[in-house]
């Protein structure tokens, strides 16, 4: 038996590493894809050259397959894409940006092409665009985020209804159960982010892993929606926001606090006052740091216990 | 086999049909209960002599349980507990308020206490006031939701792990899949509303009922935050509230805009235009106006075609 994820990647279990900025690096994508799940290098914290070295070094780590997520909207794209041909990467998630853009060029080198959506339009649009396969992320989901907050729970069963392709549930996903409930929802498989945020082999820093597993319920918030909505943890540069948003400030004023690599100074280098601290609402359930062949285990297993729970539910015999 | 919230109410299936005001009078509740599920008559929009009247009205249609959801926030509430106790009524489902208040009074009268929460720490409380089992609702939910902005999908997983009362899981459930998702997830069963808000026993204006079903994913919007938050259609009234959030406005000024009786204009006397109309993010995935009976049915079918579908999934075998 083939799952439609699973096959189109040639991975042995339908789960994807979210490529994350600043966590996703080599060593965190090809612990992933040795652990048999698809490992993504997130192209959005590197620089062309510090790209290249990644592909390079994932490929010296695995033989399984492993792909890179671009977000489109990144300045020196072509450069980008370059790389991908010439390092042979045979898989690419293409994020924040016009599906359209990129799609033919990369299948006609024939590269397996994913795009993120986050809502029934874009999914549409993205099939339209001949994309191999859809990740539809809810609202609970870390990092940026869609304008129109539909969380996984109702975005899942919409997609699957209208779409095709493959259909890979992101957002409020962490464990065996949650890869359960969007399976049942009609996802093909689901991609993981904030879970191997936790991970040893995540390229964040351990002042930041350690923020996420100490996190609880109602400790993110999505926010700059006037900018690009991204969800992170209410920290010191949170509240300062919060202080901005009370005297009605432009979007100039918000760009002007937030900056420049405010990401990088929170995931990165730890800065857990001063950093954007991208994380999904999900890290309330998150509570140890943990190997990637650990995680994905534990995940496996999971589901593998929830499968027989379910199985064990008798609608008929009840009264 | 019998599953918690199926014993703990004397129902067949393990779903309970929300409480909704100007929704679920004793013709909703009657009907849902007649299905084998759970019906509520929603207190929050009667009057303490229309809600006797629901109620005996209610038990001449079933002699299956039902039960009555109060808003503790409502302003003659020891007038309708004196009304749940003369009655007779078996369960009360409480929300908008303080577990602690009501709990013990009901219990020390025989009846079944359920609190609905949108959070951990609310969970947690309910608990602690000793009520039988809670209702997490997340932030996809219609009406009045939470501040943490919570979604189901994050929310029930935290929930279970810490609470050992039954576990009811609601927001964005309208299927037999977003049932079984719950499930997975650690709910015990599910309360689900917008669809039943589009069934022909709904006292919801026609209106009203037609613009559910026409609802697309992306329509509603969680607003009012200032006030109390509270997910609805983006219809008129939903622009001119955007339109004076551009001015920053005091708390005083959103009150004024909102006025009184809204709700009933939008979903009971249907004015779609100038009412609040209170509707889940999932009303994007439901398309017809049916008879409790066929809704339950319909979800029933869907769950058990579902558990077959996971009892297929095969991890070990993929690759």
């Amino acid at each position: 038996m083939q799952n439609k994820v699973t096959k189109l990647f040639g991975i042995k279990y339908p789960i994807v590493q979210a490529g994350m900025i600043w966590n996703s690096g080599w060593k965190l994508a090809s612990a992933s894809s040795n652990a048999g799940i698809l490992g993504l290098i997130g192209a959005g914290s590197m620089y062309p050259n510090v790209l290249r070295t990644h592909i390079q070094k994932c490929k010296d780590a695995t033989t399984n397959p492993f792909g890179v997520n671009i977000p489109m909207l990144y300045p020196n794209i072509e450069e980008l894409m370059q790389i991908i041909e010439e390092e042979g990467v045979k898989i690419v998630f293409t994020s924040a940006g016009n599906p359209k853009t990129w799609t033919q060029w990369l299948k006609e080198r024939g590269i397996v092409v994913v795009h993120v959506v986050s809502s029934l339009k874009f999914a549409l649009k993205a099939q339209e665009a001949g994309v191999d396969a859809i990740v539809a992320e809810g609202f609970e989901a870390g990092g940026h985020n869609g304008r129109d907050e539909t969380t996984t729970l109702a975005l899942i069963p919409l997609v699957h209804r209208q779409v095709s392709i493959p259909l890979i549930a992101a957002g409020g996903i962490a464990t065996g159960n949650g890869m359960m409930a969007a399976m049942a929802l009609g996802a093909d498989g689901v991609q993981i982010g904030s879970r191997f945020v936790a991970s040893k082999e995540s390229s964040a820093h351990d002042a930041f892993k350690n923020a996420v597993i100490l996190a609880k319920e109602g400790d993110t918030q999505l926010t700059l929606k006037e900018l690009a909505p991204v969800r992170l943890l209410k920290n010191k540069f949170y509240q300062d926001l919060q202080a901005l948003y009370k005297t009605s400030p432009t979007s100039e004023d918000l760009k002007n606090l937030l900056g420049r690599a405010r990401a990088k100074r929170g995931i990165f280098e730890g800065d857990l006052e001063e950093g954007e601290l991208e994380i999904g609402q999900i890290s309330g359930l998150i509570d140890k740091i943990e190997t990637v062949s650990e995680i994905v285990e534990s995940i496996i297993k999971e589901f593998k216990a929830c499968q027989i729970c379910i199985s064990r539910i008798n609608l008929n015999n009840q009264k």
